[in-house]
């Protein structure tokens, strides 16, 4: 039996009977129909150029999607899993807080893929809940097993339920990498553009928290703010390009980047990972910790 | 009868036979699906800003599409006529000229069209051939008319075969708009992105010529150059910034911009319609010429 299909396969002893009995619950599978339309509209969504073929021309020899991709199908199922039964639960106060990919596969430029969510990690931070979700997204025909992410959000005011306070190690959307104190290895910078977020959202995420200044400001910020997800595939984005291909990607949403900033992603190369952050330049403010992928090929060396 | 399931709709006495034979051809219907991300993705790619919420956001009151998204579902439609009857038809050698949308009735930001097209007028030009398509679009479950298109489009090397040379009235995508003497009464200008084509050909153009550097060389251009139509979408969107909205849209297309390029709108109100022209900056040359468009509301005064 599938893990996704057994109510008990994330059972924890650690949990209060109320995670308990609310890890157990199954969605549905959700199915992505996806296109290369669609993959050269998220490639261009996190900062890819027309003078970047095989991420913007579906003609080209190499047309790929970028590794970050892997979050895109996953999103809605991922989105659906019902975190209401948690005491307090507001929306409003939901952060996304880490986000662990792992691409198990070539990734296709096209096709149907479905995705089957659970709660893998439920711990009570005193004044809040964190909620790790896994999903795991295979091909619909195959059945062949595409990307494994985990995601953590935090949930302001929904703590204090008698839960688990510390995490298990299963969880690796909660991995702390943390960089050497040697200044970085490589470094790339780049500006984002005022539609980041506008473009960003039509593969998916339509938050208005990132394009409608009101509600933007019912959360706390000055205005809208980039999708934490976009600014983890621009970074990616430059690991990729100085690094080469990885699988696996990880990182923690420690700060906003407002779109039409600059994102200077600092890497550090550490044997089989790339341990790297992100700081908004003109704030000089961290966006990404926490962060590293594990290279396809170890022994790659930096090539800007 | 519908004109556009007459075999003989179209016909004109002076018509060579080579051309009567030809113009009797009915396609068959096309159908266009899209969502309201379909709409924005075409907003975003004629320039519409995460400030104009009513372009880019489909949780806005006056959410909507921008007129000159009626050349969109048409597209396909009108690309399928067969004009490999011509002498000598290359597809290198077709160059869009001309484009006329007239917008019958409020254009639905989701849903089904679908669209008929047919061969309007062919013209010998000697060395080249000219022919106009009409293609209209229709609410699929409604049957009600939303658009009609105007499409000429010059092959070169395809004229001579004894075809008649000069166009009758009927062909509105040939009109000759011709701006007054006086210097223009409102000025938009518009820095284009570069990887503007990049992202307007997702809304359905993909020809390569608009991204594909050695392409645009066999075209004879020193790179990807713009689509016509985006252009048409940028400075139709200069005038309903300045005038308001508009019941149709005529432009020639006069001269390539190149993408990350600055279109400057010149427009003249002369009774109901807004005359307008459409240049390069940076190299001072023209784009869109003999361009109007017929005001909804002909006593609407420059805004800008």
């Amino acid at each position: 039996m599938s893990l996704f299909k057994d109510p008990n396969a994330f059972a924890d002893p650690e949990d209060s009977q109320l995670v308990k009995e609310n890890k157990q619950f199954i969605p549905d599978p959700l199915t992505y129909s996806y296109t290369e339309r669609d993959v050269i509209l998220y490639n261009l969504g996190v900062g890819a150029t027309e003078k970047e073929l095989k991420w913007t021309f579906e003609g080209d020899d190499e047309f790929q999607a970028l590794p970050t991709f892997g979050v895109i199908p996953q999103f809605p199922c991922m989105a659906a899993v019902p975190l209401d039964w948690l005491p307090n639960f507001n929306p409003a106060k939901l952060l996304h807080g880490e986000q662990y990919l792992n691409i198990k596969a070539p990734i296709p430029t096209s096709g149907e893929l479905v995705n089957e969510a659970r709660i893998l990690e439920v711990l009570d931070k005193g004044k809040a809940a964190a909620v790790t979700m896994i999903v795991e997204t295979r091909d619909k025909v195959s059945g062949k097993l595409i990307f494994e992410n985990q995601s953590t959000v935090f949930i302001r005011g929904a703590g204090g339920f008698g839960g688990k306070r510390a995490g298990s190690d299963r969880a690796a959307a909660t991995a702390t990498n943390a960089p050497p104190k040697r200044a970085p290895d490589a470094v790339v910078e780049e500006k984002t553009t005022e539609n980041q977020a506008a473009l960003y959202r039509l593969s998916g995420d339509s938050n208005p928290l990132h394009i409608l200044p009101e509600f933007a400001a019912i959360g706390g910020f000055d205005k809208p703010i980039l999708h934490g997800l976009c600014s983890m595939g621009i970074a990616g984005k430059h690991v990729l390009k100085t690094y080469g291909p990885y699988k696996d990607i990880k990182v923690r949403f420690a700060g906003v980047v407002y779109p039409g900033e600059t994102i200077v992603t600092e890497m550090w190369k550490e044997g089989t990972k790339v341990i790297f952050s992100a700081k908004v330049k003109e704030r000089n403010a961290v966006a990404l910790a926490a962060a590293a992928v594990t290279l396809v090929d170890p022994s790659a060396k930096a090539k800007l």
